[in-house]
């Protein structure tokens, strides 16, 4: 990149769309396609994130018992059509194709939007007996979903994802490996992303088209909305109806499967970003940093640069031997260019060496929510800059669970909640509700507010619904979201 | 599963492309989608191949300096037609998407065959300095190219691989980019896949299209066909024209610049199969077993089951201290099925553990090469196990070489060339051309053998056209192929 002024970052306060785009571009995670609507180039800083993301993921559901395959990319038209629910959610956001190797085709082919009735096609051919059970797959793949309003990361039109497929020989079962999963995610989001989320079940109207239930996790953004950050849908029997998937049982009789299915996204950067990331720019957790740590050489005038450089590639290999990923930015650009760029980059910790620093033993050290420059003796320097790591990340957690916590409020009135959800405002609420798709309609239609979930650890809480007055057995999640 | 009597594997010797079919099917590793035309699923044992492949290769590709990142899968129609050599080759075979979110299309997009069009659009905006190059990206991705013909693993309309796309500032550094990384498809082909390769240069009815050169890797697999294994082109600045993609050099003037591609793809895994697999089904090289070693218990009657599980499981975790992936076969199936099982699988050794062993401190241990049981002490396992299965690894490739070696012949009349190939026969021929267009469509039209390439190391030989008799100042390589 040539040496310039790099464009900057509007501020959260004043235009925080706008503030969520410029990160994404300082920071290098993607772009726009442009020629290719609603979707988007995932440029290297972005994938290198997804990468970490995938292998952590895909670590968990390896030692969970799953094993990954691969299922065509386009689907028979006829199969999207066979679930009755799933053909009304997933129709209107289809890409077509109608012709191929130069021939109009006789069925028309979709591009995958997600693989339920394909694998289901599958598992029909694949199960026969409960010795075959259960079937666990998972599948990481590019899925596409033709959407009217885009926004980098939560919703383009193509995106990455994993989808998990399981097939099991009983409901008790099936919901046990749903559950399984979404704490998966669970773990996941809090213990790598450093992002606290709500677990919970979906409402009827927002659950996943042809499952019995969908369950979510659900992550406060910085400007209170709420993120579906990944969700885990009880199938029930619907899909092996759809597709025949029939076992023998123990005593010899013929039943349906009972099936999972389990996502995560390329939506989680855009999580990530909304969670931790401030007016300089993007700030990531080091579990998932491509780049832990950065140190910058100070080459000062008159200064033995050999020295500096021989410190520097010292202190990279000293931290790489930590296991820590650390780029060693022997640029020909100037230190002040340097800070800014890894700063807008995000990474946690940088490290500056210089002459004086070699005389004093020391490192010049300053983190990316830090203030202040430090400076740390060189001894022992590899232990500690993990140990200050493990504390950045233990700090963005709880950054974000104080904010959230501050922003959670129980409402019983339907003017208070029109009040906390005026204007563009959002909150976390928690609000009795009176459990009917229509009530859930009107306050959507009134405010834009959606319920996120019926959390698993809302309590038993009688009270009167905040919009019919109704009776409510408990709280659910209220909040507007991505 | 349930316990039955495996399929059987039809011999090499008796019907080779049914043998070759066989062997994915019973090893699990793939089967044709049939309802998605010409397309497959990679069932969870061929797709832990793909993972160890991309594993190792990325690696590399990182060491080299390259960055991973994810472009759109759909391109505009018209971004395919910029370059002529390239709509030429690709138009065919292309799937395009005329619909979408229900609507008609007004320019149809096609689901990429290859990224160089759409990878050109984001390099002409983001490269504008010399400061910008060389930029080094590469993309894991699924691509569609429409065969009529098709077969798993070696020619689906649906396959994964990993596309390099390279800038460069002179044609020397691009030339020197395709270099580099044929060397490293190389080194993986013979290092960890086992498998020898020619490294030579396409002709110009063979290269790929849109390219100056196509230099590529060919290996010969059992039926003494070449498969293409992996390629890399030099497009010198053709695509940089098509895209507009120009830097300031450093006088200041401004230049096209010189691209690179690279791939390689799941085609490796039907590689894999026909290069080193027998009767019995796959054998795969340790350094890609997603199971090096399986461990069998035996539960003879009256012996001591719990000390049987004891002792296997303390060799499992003997073995996974060394790095090695191992399998503790503990299910509910006679040792013979498991056996059986693992052998159509390609694991490389397999280990008997039962009372009778435990009393005389040694595991049976029989690998997928080997004729007869030996029994090794218990004392060290885990070290001489990870000796054989390097020793194994060793075998495989020395194998492959004397079969190459035993099958590489020097050609110098037309009659002899049609008796070497005639039927369905085949080897490698070195034999000389007079490196016309014309010579080399009669001669495939004659034959159906083609130019594989000119090998890099084939010696400055002057000689005359096996075909033409005319002047020829080397031998090339000439075989069937996939």
């Amino acid at each position: 990149m040539a040496e310039q002024a790099p464009d900057k970052i509007t501020p959260r306060a004043e235009d925080y769309s706008r503030w969520y785009l410029d990160v994404i571009r300082q920071a290098g995670l993607a772009e726009p396609a442009e020629v290719v609507k609603g979707c988007m180039v995932i440029k290297p800083h972005g994938y290198a994130i997804w990468e970490k993301i995938q292998r952590a993921l895909d670590d968990r559901f390896k030692e969970t018992g799953h094993q990954n395959a691969y299922f065509p990319l386009l689907i028979p038209e006829s199969f999207i059509k066979r679930e009755a629910e799933h053909v009304e959610g997933f129709s209107p956001e289809l890409a077509v194709v109608t012709i191929a190797g130069g021939q109009k085709l006789e069925e028309p082919y979709v591009i995958r939007p997600t693989s339920e009735t394909i694998i289901g096609h599958f598992f029909g051919r694949w199960i026969q007996s409960w010795r075959d059970l259960p079937m666990l797959i998972n599948q990481w793949a590019n899925v596409m979903r033709w959407e009217l309003r885009t926004r980098m990361f939560l919703r383009t039109g193509e995106f990455l994802w994993q989808e998990g497929h399981t097939a099991h020989a009983t409901h008790a079962e099936a919901v046990e490996e749903v559950k399984r999963m979404l704490d998966i995610y669970a773990e996941f989001a809090e213990g790598h992303m450093a992002m606290p989320v709500v677990r919970g079940v979906k409402t009827d109207s927002e659950k996943f088209a042809g499952a019995l239930q969908s369950f979510c996790i659900e992550a406060m953004m910085q400007d209170n909305k709420a993120l579906q950050a990944g969700t885990s849908h009880d199938l029930g029997q619907n899909f092996g109806k759809a597709f025949d998937v029939k076992f023998q049982n123990k005593a010899g009789l013929t039943e349906y499967v009972w099936q999972t299915s389990w996502g995560v996204s390329t939506r989680l950067i855009g999580a990530l970003i909304m969670t931790h990331s401030d007016d300089n720019g993007l700030v990531l957790p080091p579990k998932l940093a491509p780049v832990s740590v950065a140190i910058v050489p100070i080459f000062g005038k008159g200064g033995d640069e050999a020295a500096v450089r021989e410190a520097g590639a010292a202190i990279e290999k000293e931290l790489k031997a930590q296991g820590l990923s650390v780029v060693f930015d022997v640029r020909d650009h100037k230190p002040g260019f340097k800070y800014f760029e890894w700063e807008q980059k995000g990474v946690p910790l940088r490290l500056e060496i210089g002459p004086k620093d070699l005389e004093k033993n020391q490192v010049a050290a300053k983190d990316r929510l830090g203030t202040a420059k430090e400076f740390w003796p060189r001894a022992n320097l590899g232990a500690h800059v993990k140990e200050h790591l493990d504390r950045f990340q233990t700090q963005l957690f709880d950054r974000a669970k104080e904010r959230r916590a501050a922003n959670t409020v129980k409402i019983d009135s339907w003017s208070d909640f029109k009040d906390v959800f005026a204007g563009d405002n959002s909150k976390f609420v928690l609000a009795h509700w009176d459990g009917s798709r229509e009530t859930e309609a009107k306050i959507k239609e009134e405010t834009k507010v959606t319920i996120r979930c019926i959390p698993f650890d809302s309590p038993d809480e009688p009270g009167k619904c905040v919009h019919s007055g109704k009776p409510s057995p408990r709280r659910v999640l209220f909040s507007k979201s991505y």
